[in-house]
């Protein structure tokens, strides 16, 4: 019998993925963090038995958040990425030129640990621009001083320490940690588990309600509950998907040509929704 | 243990679907096929081992696989569907009022009779204008006397009886037997197990020498591997994302409301490739 992993996120339903040998596991104060080396998606990151990333899929989760939100403001000089501890979505916020303060708020100093031991080429640790600090994410956007020109929800499930950031109250005070043209994006979950986790609607109904723009959009991420994956995008003045953020993604196309998933077609495919996605988020 | 079925597409990684008890299992002249009740995407085929359609997904498939092509042709009335013995691909052109005459050819019967047993609302094999045979698709083309305005390549995977279905002499005949404005899509796999089975540049090549317009495009397909599955488009005349192609679709809005997967925006946001899905069939 071959040493697998195994998440269901459906009853007896899920992905199963073949493993060589444990890496990493700590019980830190709010959650399981485990690594693994896997047969062909490098090494996998799981915190409480939930895929969190592989090195051979992070690519497409990290560059649909950050980017995203990043193309979608003129100019996005501070950036505060709430989570994130694998370091990944702070790593595609720095390749953008205007960037000179990203604050990383992570609860799980476990989670930055595991990643700096086991995915060497995911975080950008040491970039200058970067400062981490590890407190309840919800705390620290409360009292945030000097707003922010994107902020980024890059939670884990809406199960354990990141169940708050599924809620309208944390994103009434993101709107205020914003400033006059501030974006935000956040991981939302798939469309195929919301009837057991209701977390696209919910985010979605208060970011609709609080931001003058604000619109889902899907990437295909292949170790997520059945490969598709959703996400809000809300801004205060400019849409995701006005003519001047698509033409802000094609002049940055030489300096962006290393990205695996994120281009100008798929920046405005992701936000087409299929019919019954539309119907979990009418109002 | 519970009662699981598994399709490894990657080493030991796949999916794991949960089961209630096998429904049927019948190995034809060309392969083993069965049917599972499973615990929570309804009844469940697979060929050879590999999934063929769930009740609770099975309508992205179709959806997207039928009616890019119907809508990119102006007025389709002769279809022909290689493969698709479930039913799902004709049931979606038969709702398309200009068609008349819808030949499905079928290599292996036993598909077709374990669908209509188990999955009795994926097919509309009552339907007066569809005509089922159970023959060689590749010789049914070859002779095609009649042209068809839409042609439709359902076959299963690369391997087994369907493996002709991704070889250029294949789609040489395909042109033949379509008329001058005629339309073409086919499944081609998914860009995760490119590797593996080399499906889509060997398709995407072969009807980008054949046919002066093809794209590759993509649809989220939760119990196929990787839930990322691509899908060709070739056309005589018509590019199918011309504005005339999303006013057609647009006007049939109401009519096909029911849909639960196509749409305008859809038909064009599947078009758009990311970076490594592009690099795949760069030439």
């Amino acid at each position: 019998m071959p040493l697998q992993y195994n998440e269901y996120y459906n009853e007896q339903t899920g992905l199963t993925i073949g493993l060589k040998k444990l890496l990493f596991s700590e019980q830190s104060d709010y959650q399981l963090v485990e690594v693994y080396e896997t047969d062909t998606w490098g090494n996998l990151m799981t915190i409480d038995g939930m895929v969190m990333l592989s090195e051979r899929d992070e690519f497409v989760y990290h560059e649909m958040l950050a980017h995203t939100a990043m193309f979608t403001h003129p100019k996005p000089e501070r950036v505060l990425i709430i989570g994130g501890g694998d370091g990944g979505t702070a790593r595609e916020v720095l390749k953008h030129a205007s960037v000179t303060h990203v604050d990383m708020v992570e609860i799980d100093k476990t989670v930055v640990d595991a990643s700096k031991l086991h995915f060497p080429g995911v975080g950008d640790f040491d970039n200058p621009n970067l400062n981490v600090s590890y407190e309840d994410g919800i705390a620290f956007v409360k009292n945030v001083k000097i707003p922010y020109d994107v902020i980024i929800i890059d939670g884990s499930d809406p199960v354990g320490p990141a169940e708050g950031l599924f809620e309208k109250d944390f994103y009434q005070f993101c709107i205020n940690a914003l400033s006059d043209d501030g974006v935000l994006t956040a991981q939302t979950e798939s469309p195929w588990v919301e009837s057991y986790y209701p977390s696209m609607k919910k985010v979605f109904y208060a970011l609709d309600d609080l931001f003058p723009i604000s619109k889902m959009y899907l990437s295909f991420i292949p170790l997520y509950p059945a490969g598709m994956w959703s996400m809000a995008c809300a801004s205060k003045t400019v849409d995701p998907l006005s003519d001047e953020v698509i033409e802000r993604i094609n002049s940055s196309e030489k300096k962006f040509s290393s990205l695996k998933y994120y281009n100008a077609e798929i920046h405005t495919g992701s936000f087409a929704l299929p019919n019954f996605v539309k119907d979990i988020i009418k109002r």
